[in-house]
């Protein structure tokens, strides 16, 4: 494997020292802070789509340069804390517009603005000792696919949900054995905004071989998730294609990730969050739906922040924190 | 009337202790740290429907229990604040839902989720020193009802507003003597979402037996916000139905809660407060009008906050805020 | 001149005395603790329209008075920080709104309104020393627009946006050099919502007389606005109406008054701010549009905010910030 996906802290000027930040930026999508979990999450998006894989490749390095030409802190530069949010803005932009050469330039000033926005982010939540998480990607990438609607040189794919009103589901298909294999598997392929089962078993390796807690958390949490909406009724094509799966996918590999020691209240706390999650999604979804607007991570970060500053007020919880 | 109605701060897991907690939790629906108000307001509850009078209490013990089980503040525990929210989310799931059996199983999660959110944000709050009020009563119903759409085996009822956009009210209605009568007793059994005047009474009833000030409080807080939404001309079905008095009616209890010695600077800003509540009001209510949804005691949280805020750097107002 | 234009910090319960904290709080609208300013701004706005200069300057009075009378910090009143909120809410609401009896009064308690937000947002932004800006502004106009809907008294005009989902600009017409010209001045006239070249002649004046830098960075701003707009192919309407334009005057003269000493990382820093701003205006009017409300400022405020703060976390930019 190359010299660059090594984790070790070098020079952040010299080119295996940036891919180093920008592959454990990455790593940082899925919480970990590693290079080579980083290295088979590009793999697995490039698997699935090649264009998709340079975006995210392409949206890490940019974040990761505009975090070290205006000087943000070190540490959490070869933390790879700014190449997360600049990757998933990359994807994200790709998946719902249109590919055009002014596509990529939006991209690039996505990318930067979501080190401006974890910037801020770093110095509000630090005041309430809240990691920023991906909120950072959910905004800028918000506000650039909304703002295409008024931008006619930036055009929409048909990836975006259509506008309307929510309206009550009633016919939500069934739910096979099949479904619950393809759900598992494309839930943690879709915290990369990928559907494709390859791909999440790519994922689920780079996870292994960071920590296999949050592998053992990734599988359960997409598990479920998918369980959870399945026994609500949600519509069989959110199931299958992992739409129920990645948000819970981050929120258990989030909160098994500050825990000391495991015990059975917080492990049932945590199970407690797998079963909100999904209802969060679902009335986010809702809540969107006027907008035509994807949810992208967002359930998993309200979900998070909530049991995490929760989790300091119950004596039998006490979550550590550590800053992200 | 029975010993769990009392005020005795007992031993959390005895019967008695423990419903000393859920009574005093609905109390404090109305800021009434109050086990006999808490006693008659399910009662009112009851009269008007014993289906939601169960949900009420369901709600309240549940989130209670939850909070024991968790380990939150004992202190807390004890002044009902971990019940008001539960009960509260009770009734909105039951008014909002289809009552069918997974609804009640909807109806306890969101009681339980409603304890989380209200100690993550007793954790928040405590930095600016503002009260939780019923936040956590909102975020968890307007979550739980929203995330219905996409949860088939969960379906709204008519109470539910249409989705829409807002449009321009035209023609009001007749605002009659009885409109305003029916509108000041069915502005405080809205509090707990009852349109009944029997009820209001009730209510009325146990906010004076446990404060006298709070009642008065109430009932002008009920009277002033009907006269403003009357006054600039919204619909006469929501001023006789109540609609434009519970907020009110709380905002007037919440801020003459937070005096030491009424001035007369300190009346006009609480009459102030009730010229503005009705306003927000109806700007809430169009702004989910996209969504279908009800402000349930938004206008009142958000109004009692900036008010609060504000008193601090008014010297001439100086409101002295205790926790909640 | 007259007398009570000049910057004396007098007695405010002297006619000059409270004048003067009205001029310099409508000088507050483009950051100007400045009389002289204050006066040709209000001298333009009253060239397009003597009723919306009766509405500003009855705006700024109402909530300076009321910041007065409730007794906020007098430093605070002086530089005019309870004046700039009330005047555009006065001119927000008879552009938006019906001028009838009932709209005076309801502009009167909307100026009150914004002193009460502004003294709680003081608060809550001084724990994390962000200048509070036109926040109290946009939330007392939006609150007090949208609530028009349910109160048959106040209807809206013509100029608040239709609404509707958000749609995909197919056809944004052909910018030409007419446009740019117009719509520099029409982008320093729409600080203050109004359409009109010589306003916004005039208003290039007062901030010339205040600052020469603000001046520049207006003018600069302005243009940057309108030419980002027109390389992403926003409407050409918008462009030569200054839609796309005030944001960036106004996150302009923020960013450049907050540095000590101008640097090109800084002018690098600023220039991006300058491609954000139209993009976030571009997203919040889609966002807006089911509601059919208005912008106002408040893609100012996020970005100004979101630059500021993370400017902090930047060893390389370092803004020093100044209470506001």
């Amino acid at each position: 494997m190359p010299d660059f996906v090594s984790n070790d802290q070098g020079d952040l000027f010299s080119p295996a020292g940036f891919f180093g930040c920008v592959l454990r930026g990455i790593g940082q999508v899925m919480l970990q802070n590693n290079g080579y979990a980083g290295f088979l999450f590009v793999a697995g998006v490039c698997y699935n789509s090649p264009l998709l894989g340079t975006a995210l490749l392409l949206g890490a390095m940019v974040s990761t340069a505009t975090a070290i030409a205006l000087g943000a802190d070190r540490t959490l530069i070869q933390a790879g804390l700014f190449g997360f949010n600049g990757g998933l803005v990359g994807i994200a932009l790709l998946v719902f517009l249109q590919t055009q050469w002014m596509t990529w330039g939006y991209l690039i000033l996505a990318a930067i603005f979501s080190s401006i926005i974890m910037t801020a982010m770093l110095s509000l939540m630090s005041a309430i000792k809240l990691p920023v998480l991906t909120m950072p990607f959910v905004m800028a990438s918000l506000c650039f696919i909304l703002a295409a609607a008024g931008l006619s040189h930036l055009q929409a794919t048909s990836s975006l949900p259509p506008t309307g009103f929510p309206q009550y589901l009633i016919a939500p298909g069934n739910v096979t054995l099949l479904t619950i294999a393809k759900g598992i598997f494309n839930g943690i392929g879709q915290v990369f905004f990928q559907e494709n089962i390859v791909t999440g078993i790519l994922f689920t390796l780079g996870l292994a071989i960071s920590s296999r807690i949050a592998c053992a958390a990734a599988l359960s949490g997409s598990l479920a998730g998918l369980l959870v909406a399945w026994s609500m009724g949600a519509a069989e094509s959110a199931i299958g294609s992992g739409l129920y799966g990645f948000n819970n996918v981050l929120v258990a590999i989030a909160l098994s990730s500050f825990f000391q020691k495991p015990r059975s209240v917080v492990l049932a706390y945590i199970i407690l969050a797998m079963l909100v999650t999904p209802i969060a999604l679902a009335a986010m979804t809702a809540a969107l739906q006027p907008l035509g607007l994807p949810t992208l991570t967002l359930p998993f970060i309200l979900i998070t922040w909530l049991f995490l500053l929760a989790g300091e007020g119950f004596s039998k919880i006490h979550i550590e924190k550590s800053q992200n």
